[in-house]
């Protein structure tokens, strides 16, 4: 059963007789057509029992037809009033629309109320989001494939970053390079800017590289990815810059590297979500760094970083084959030091395959 | 009166009781603090009569206190509830927070249904969303002066892009060489992804660089811009490669230089939106390609692209001194060509100043 043909069959069950698809990451995920319409309206309507349509901005519809979309695809123009549109052609196939099924995790209040006035007597209560997550959590064999690509750019990306190190170049220099040479063999996104943090800047885990020179003998943290056709990599890694790192700064690899690795190889089908992130919090816990570690131990990933399963306390989702996520814990000490190890994994059969293969034992660079 | 106290004053006069901001950005025009939260809760509260908070995810805590935020800030942790959280702290300022208003153009309805059931006698009629449009529309001096160097480092990669341009690169090694240049000299952000088109790729007008050579002898469409201290810049030149270009391409470079021109020349105080968009209209029309503008003439900017004014047919807005929009005509001709010429201009006293100073007249420049 195709993706589509699930939306459907869940549509009939419950008896909604619209489906309204308004996140453009998962109009992308069911048509192929990638755009990001900003505050245009991008729409994908599913119908129980009929052929869907797209809706969308008129300088995007012949875009969505190369992408070889068969049904139909109805634009509008800046001054037209889209949903008076979208109205008219609910009606053309729908005699009453009262049950409607929307994405209520992507849905603004004020196209909410819009849709609300175009349909006064119609209710909203389906919610597709949870649908499509559940349908986005177990990665096919084919989107697995893809997902190794990107893992392997994000390999070549460290190599090129870790050589690029040096005193005489700044932070967002070494991210410049990197972004560069993943521009030049034709990777055109990254999945995030890629993070480059030496020292005590690494101690902000959602920091940003810095015009400040890298500095020798501490650590440098790494976290990047690419986007290869649609799907992402995310992978973290700290090294030495110089071989006199400072014993704490020490202390910490070692219990990063110790809560991942017993992290990655503890997964198995069945194991609920919280038991994961709870091994790599109790052995960074049990080492005295707990308050460090402030975040969740990872997120689901495929064709974005924040999908599901979030591995994290509280989430009692049983890990199962197929499913896709970081295993990322990080110790971050406040005018100190940062580190972080990523690798997001598939869960297979009987355990865990990384998408990056980067080793991840502490590698101390030369300085340069 | 600052920003914030518009806002307290508005929530006071229509007897709001809490104002609610869940858009990163526009938190980031209110407070300095700049992240995007993605699927985390990233929120600011506002009071008429005191003082407001901010409440973050754990991890950006510490982010808020460093950009100098005097007031209140929560976090809270990934496995916790955010929005029991925020409940907490807003009974604890207002007793019985019957009135809300809220960011309707941003809020999505998962959390709108959230912050229902936690408060299930409260009305949500108010909408930030169109004052906060209203409060940005119009930019201050200081606004002004980061658009203009934004604008600045866009002539800058024209620049860079001009003389990369070679049929030994590809549209995508354009675009990579341009970032590049621009991340060396230490932007770290460019307002959307570069776009290079050449040929009759320039014919899509939201298309993305291929992996094709630039080809000879045929228009070259870039449109680009970066992000300079919170404020981009936006702007389209299209070149020739080659000095023997067609004399279609000619023509459509000549018509929409014209449209460009006379529209940008035209810019007055008190003059309506839509208004200008026709000056630049008609004379595309007139001389045969109406069909092939497909889009509004413009769009506000200043800390992104998709501000108002909007610049288009049906928009009586009148223009006043410090609003900031893009004159953008274009001419697409399905498999032929593509042309659009751009500056974003703020309007004055008694017209119009652009952000951008690279020539506009054809430039041919030398095969390589």
């Amino acid at each position: 059963m195709t993706h589509f043909e699930k939306v459907q069959q869940w549509l009939a069950e419950h008896h909604y007789q619209v489906g309204y698809l308004s996140n453009f990451k998962n109009i992308q995920y069911f048509t192929g057509f990638a755009s990001d319409p900003i505050e245009r309206v991008l729409a994908l309507f599913i119908f129980p029992d009929q052929d869907p349509f797209i809706f969308a901005p008129a300088l995007e519809v012949e875009a969505v037809k190369e992408t070889g979309w068969q049904y139909p695809v109805y634009g509008y123009l800046d001054h037209e009033d889209p949903f008076a549109i979208i109205k008219d052609q609910i009606l053309a196939r729908v005699k009453n629309p009262t049950r409607w099924a929307i994405e209520k995790g992507n849905l603004n209040v004020s196209r909410f109320e819009e849709l609300q006035q175009k349909f006064p007597t119609a209710t909203f209560t389906g919610d597709l989001t949870p649908l499509i997550q559940q349908e986005q959590l177990l990665k096919t064999p084919a989107e697995i494939e893809k997902l190794k690509i990107a893992g392997k750019w994000a390999d070549y990306a460290f190599e090129v970053g870790f050589k690029a190190l040096s005193t005489k170049r700044t932070e967002q220099d070494v991210a410049a390079e990197i972004e560069y040479a993943l521009k030049k063999k034709g990777i055109t996104h990254t999945s995030f800017d890629t993070i480059i943090q030496s020292g005590a800047n690494a101690a902000d885990p959602h920091g940003v590289p810095k015009k400040e020179f890298i500095k020798p003998n501490e650590l440098v943290l790494f976290d990047l990815g690419v986007v290869f056709d649609g799907y992402i990599s995310d992978a973290s890694r700290t090294v030495g810059f110089g071989k006199q790192l400072s014993e704490k700064s020490q202390e910490i690899y070692r219990v990063c590297l110790e809560a991942q690795l017993t992290a990655q190889a503890a997964v198995k089908p069945g194991m609920r979500a919280e038991e994961l992130d709870k091994i790599a919090r109790d052995i960074i816990t049990k080492a005295g760094y707990g308050e460090y570690f402030i975040h969740r131990l990872g997120h689901g990933m495929g064709q974005s970083e924040h999908e599901f399963p979030s591995i994290m306390e509280g989430n009692s989702m049983e890990l199962q084959p197929g499913m896709c996520f970081s295993i990322e814990p990080g110790i971050y000490i406040p005018g100190v030091a940062g580190v972080r190890i990523e690798d997001c994994v598939y869960v297979t059969e009987n355990g865990a395959e990384a998408f990056t293969h980067t080793p991840k034992e502490l590698q101390l660079l030369p300085l340069a």
